[in-house]
């Protein structure tokens, strides 16, 4: 039995996996952003500032995936 | 027993498994914006600017795997 | 035996895989469209609007891989 994959046939796969948790990880930080504000509304700026973190590092986790299927 | 996969058979595949994460965190950003608008009427606004920003944050890793899929 | 996958036999499995996380956060975001509109009754317009917009961002990931399946 032999299966043969070349490398380039892998690139969009292993890209699909990467984005999974951080697709999945800013949905639930929006998800806690909106319920939080609803809580203490006086917190917004705080709580968007807190989001757009947390969403920007899942998010980096994505990008970086995008660019390694170029420089692999 | 062979097994030949090339470069195009499996794009789909990776945009398939780059969709998961995504699709689901929007759904979930959705759900957060929607229960966060009931309990806070008054603050629509500033909430569905956070969905949206989050929404468009994990859309937009869907949408490389799209782009990918060209330039791999 | 040998077995040879070409492009066309993955194609259905890659569009298959594209709507597993859109299709459930879709499903969620209606959730919560339903369950925050029980609760402020008098929200009904903009929690629709809300779930609309979430359902489309969500549903647009899901339909680019039934385009994929004819371009890639």
């Amino acid at each position: 039995m032999e299966i043969t994959l070349g490398l380039a046939a892998l690139k969009l796969v292993g890209y699909g996996l990467a984005t999974f948790g951080p697709g999945l990880g800013i949905g639930i930080a929006c998800y806690g952003c909106c319920m939080a504000t609803a809580r203490q509304p006086e917190l917004q700026g705080r709580l968007f500032t807190n989001f757009i973190i947390g969403a920007a590092l899942a998010e980096a986790l994505g990008l970086i995936g995008f660019v390694l299927a170029f420089i692999v």
